[in-house]
């Protein structure tokens, strides 16, 4: 059974993982045999976000606790996460990738991103296993990959500049789509920066599923 | 379009909404073309569960604001819902059930309702549209309607006994199977009280949403 590390940052759209990208990540991957091991960092949010009325609160929450929730308990610290023990990685998209696995919503191209993530991307890439990120999170690979990579967070302008701005080479892609970058084994989908809906959104990631996968053979 | 009603009650599986199937449900929809229409209490959860530990914390949260967590924002309180804007009624699992949505946890079958959930499900059921219940809710409804109801909680002997001393009839049930009581248009399937993964939930999960359409139709 091949195992695929799960990383998440929250559980929530606005200061977490976006919980449906997260959970039709488990749902491809079960579907098609592998196992799912998640990793969440152990260490607080940078914000919580009442997601009822999109306002800040003034509550503290931590990162592991909260991914947990979508995990059902089946989690551990990123910091124990292994290359040796994963055949591939996937993170999904939501705020918490932007603000809580990188300071990039704050700090844009300058940003910099958490080194347990840094060091387990580069020793699966290093490994030559395949690396699948979702919606938002894709922006952080320029930061973890010193390698230039093609990826895709979809259509905006702007974000896609940073992108470029970091080092990494934005390719347009379509909601229901992927970016196969197939020289580095890093696979890409806009996920909800373009998903009108669930359905769409899991279009995209059943590809990038089905995709890590295959690589992973 | 068929608008269903979706009402949540937390968002984790140990004191909200079982976040898996809330999710799977919404995809159900979004891909069989209907619209969910998102509900919760607002009101205080009756208790804050830590999910990586699994222990009680101090914390006091919010139903209607955990639950636009897995709403993404787009959703109600249940005491606005009204029956004649939905053409169904579907409530996914998880302890928020049987914590937020009754106090069936502490009182078993001598245990109270949500008044709001009581008036919808009984305005749903009067005007003879169909009703889904997933997992652990299904114990709720010989609480919501007086009628005696067929349904399952899959095979859990304690929870069927509860249920039978409730007026219900406890029908036995495979992971990936529901019960229909036809003369009442009422659906249900055993999710995680029987899932060992979230495929296997999918499959009973998918099967109620598609039901609970055919019956709308």
């Amino acid at each position: 059974m091949k195992r695929v590390g799960v990383v998440l940052s929250g559980c929530g759209v606005h200061d977490g993982s976006e919980i449906h990208e997260a959970v039709l990540t488990l749902l491809a991957l079960d579907r098609a045999g592998a196992e799912a091991v998640c990793f969440a960092p152990d260490s607080m949010q940078a914000v919580v976000i009442d997601h009822f009325s999109g306002e800040k609160t003034t509550g503290q929450r931590n990162i592991l606790v909260e991914s947990a929730r979508i995990a059902r308990g089946h989690i551990r610290p990123l910091s124990e996460a292994r290359a040796d023990e994963l055949d591939a990685l996937i993170v999904p998209g939501g705020f918490g990738a932007v603000l809580n696995l990188s300071d990039i919503a704050d700090k844009g191209a300058e940003c910099g991103v958490d080194a347990d993530l840094r060091r387990l991307t580069r020793e699966i890439h290093k490994r030559r296993k395949a690396i699948g990120f979702i919606c938002i999170a894709s922006a952080l690979l320029p930061k973890l990959l010193d390698t230039p990579l093609r990826l895709t967070i979809g259509t905006d302008i702007d974000t896609a500049e940073m992108i470029e701005d970091m080092g990494g080479i934005h390719v347009v892609c379509p909601v229901d789509d992927i970016v196969v970058d197939a020289d580095n084994k890093v696979i890409t989908t806009p996920g909800y920066m373009l998903a009108a809906s669930i359905a769409e959104a899991a279009k995209g990631i059943d590809k990038l599923v089905a995709r890590v996968l295959e690589l992973t053979a």
